[in-house]
């Protein structure tokens, strides 16, 4: 079953307002196995809504519009889809009554141009708006089921609720859509794709998606059908995967975060972090705390950002800052130390870089950053530099990446020389 | 002029991931007197994405298409676009070069599969992009002008920058919407209302938009017309806003940052700050050093997240701790004075409460927060309670927007008695 999704509404052909209705409706279908085709934004005016309206009901057996039912005179969703089904509107005098009584309910006058609110298309099933005054609509044409739905969002929720979902469940392939998803982390889009060369070699890249984030990457695997032939579909895809992704996903489900994965593999070890930063400015920190009960394994940081601080709170020794600069392998190492003795930690992480726009130079560009990890053997201490793209936010962003990573990989025991090994071509393609 | 805009990619029809390219390329339209006619997503499939553009071709004179122009076997919008418009995709082995040296640049070899970037529709204009591998195209087709570009935002972002706003400027009817913008800080939106209710009486509430963010509302005045129309309607809006909103506004502009703001005033007197943290987990110290330059006024932070880094780091004193709860009054001030004289900064400024979801009590709920500042005069001290709404996330990030502002006012010379007024209300109205 295929739907296409319509909302109505000039204001969201504009610049400040995301259409969050799609994305919600688009979320229920999947639950029931409906494949969303299009979806589609157009302006309050009668003619593209009808030209829309006629083009989703030839493509889509599903036709689900938002917005445009209200009682103004931009409110055209009932006349275009009455006119797009070649159908007559009438004005239905009981909807009337009940948009006067919650009027009422509320101490107040209906105002006159309520009454289009009650125009109904021949043929449709009333939806009840129990949230709101202007009704749904049900219509069907041919082999097209079309629902229109106010654009008022607690409206639509109660609606597709109360009027959707059961007619989902009855009508749609259900079985739904099963969705498998890897984490991966610090691995550039086209080195994951030559990884993955012996996967699309066995098995092509049909319900496969790479989905890239700064310094991540989201492998999808999707299929439908009955839980058996999902089943089938999906078993030799996931171990192979598993295989061939190995060490770099972190995660598995759309949720997973990186954070939260090196807070669970501290906790199973009962081990502490504390982080020393200069670059990232406590982001680091931030996103380890973003984790519910992370004071279980996270006890604090150093954001040193000023050269003093990194003596006075960290340690660091003056005249190595003198003779390394504050953005070295020394200094990170130094950090590293300050932060797991100073603060009392297993591990101390540390960053230490040049975020940008200025302070880069011929020898230590905008982009170069140190990290640096203490801890897990009394001695153990490992550093990596990289050369991270983008402006300072991507920077910064990408440190943070790294620098859990870094921690991720210590604390499974994984060998080291994979990870940084994808930070130059990260460079380029879309890290 | 009539623009439509299409963004490819399958993540976009589905329920978690809102299609901000759209919203920002219609903004840059109308700043020219663009008008945009239809913004459709489609996803990875070549036939949907054909259908489009030629659709969009038949009822546009410029169109916009974003995302499908990566390495994978899923980017598929040259060779659709190509196939619209019936021409030929010639591979340009310069374009070739320019990405392999791109790579090597990074120390990194170019995969294969890279070469597919470098297919350009015949008669195309190249628009070389800085900030990745995939270059973007210019077609034009009969009437209308068709441009690709990626889907990565940041290098949509520079392409549009330098290839369709001297476009725009060339072309456009121009004269375009003007939109002057307060930013304002820490007032619920339905208090904000309430103070703009001499507004509302005087000029209606036509143009006007208030936008809300956590902690935030942006308040827009856009009108059109030519430059006497547009400045004789803003004139005298702005002059009465600037009024009423008085010190709740703390920037003009889109892209106003509180953390900006604040640094340009630490500049100027030039003083420093230096953050003590508990809940925020180092989140003040990270928008602070967000900001290219912060490095003049900030010093560093103590990401103070057990107890006992309080006390070691801080110099909060242990007995006060067990005495009133590491979230108090005392303990804030505490943590505000050992930022400032411990780190050596002019403002110390602290923040300790219960992020949640765990961690609250009857007398000290989930939410709670101290926020305190030290500096200014010697002995002087800032410190009041919130109680902020929402989870985790929300609370972190009330938490940061309050307490930046709190530094603010202060530098500003600003009353106090009107700071955090808004915060009770703003539990219950959208902070």
């Amino acid at each position: 079953m295929r739907a296409t999704i319509i909302a109505v509404g000039s204001e969201l052909l504009g610049s400040d307002r995301a259409d969050t209705n799609s994305l919600f409706l688009a979320d229920r279908l999947a639950d029931h196995g409906v494949e969303v085709r299009r979806k589609v934004i157009v302006g309050d005016r009668i003619v593209d809504i009808e030209r829309e309206v006629e083009r989703a009901g030839a493509e889509a057996s599903l036709v689900l519009v938002t917005g445009g039912l209200g009682p103004t005179q931009d409110d055209l969703t009932r006349a275009a889809v009455a006119g797009a089904l070649g159908r007559a509107l009438i004005r239905d005098p009981a909807i009337i009554e009940d948009i006067r009584r919650k009027f009422a309910s509320f101490g107040r006058d209906m105002a006159p141009v309520n009454e289009r609110q009650a125009d109904v298309i021949e043929g449709a099933v009333v939806l009840e708006n129990r949230r709101g005054t202007a009704p749904g609509l049900r219509v069907e044409e041919g082999e097209t089921t079309f629902f229109l739905f106010p654009g008022v969002p607690d409206e639509l929720h109660g609606l597709v609720d109360q009027a959707l979902e059961p007619w989902l469940v009855e009508h749609a392939p259900g079985g739904g859509f099963e969705r498998r998803v890897f984490k991966v982390a610090c691995l550039a889009e086209s080195d994951l794709e030559g990884l993955l060369q012996p996967f699309y070699s066995e098995f092509g890249n049909q319900g496969v998606s790479l989905l890239p984030s700064p310094g991540e990457v989201t492998v999808g695997l999707t299929t439908g059908g009955s839980v058996e032939e999902r089943e089938s579909w999906l078993e030799p895809r996931e171990r192979l995967l598993e295989q061939l992704l190995d060490v770099y996903a972190f995660g598995r489900g759309d949720d997973a975060l990186l954070e939260a994965v090196v807070g669970c593999l501290l906790v199973e070890r009962g081990k502490t972090v504390a982080t020393a930063e200069s670059c990232t400015g406590g982001g680091v920190a931030e996103r380890l705390t973003a984790v519910a009960g992370s004071s279980a394994y996270f006890l604090g940081a150093a954001v040193t950002y000023s050269n003093s601080l990194k003596v006075s709170l960290l340690g660091v020794p003056e005249q190595m800052i003198e003779d390394h600069g504050a953005v070295s392998a020394q200094v990170a190492e130094a950090m590293a130390r300050g932060a797991r003795e100073g603060l009392g930690a297993d591990y101390g992480l540390a960053v230490t870089g040049i975020a940008g726009p200025g302070g880069g130079s011929p020898e230590k560009p905008v982009g170069t950053v140190h990290v640096a990890l203490a801890g897990g053997g009394a001695a153990d201490m490992i550093e990596r530099r990289f050369q991270f793209p983008g402006d300072r936010a991507r920077v910064r962003r990408l440190t943070t990446q790294w620098a859990l990573d870094l921690l991720r990989r210590k604390l499974l025991g994984a060998a080291m020389s994979e990870y940084g090994l994808s930070a130059g071509a990260d460079a380029q393609s879309r890290p």
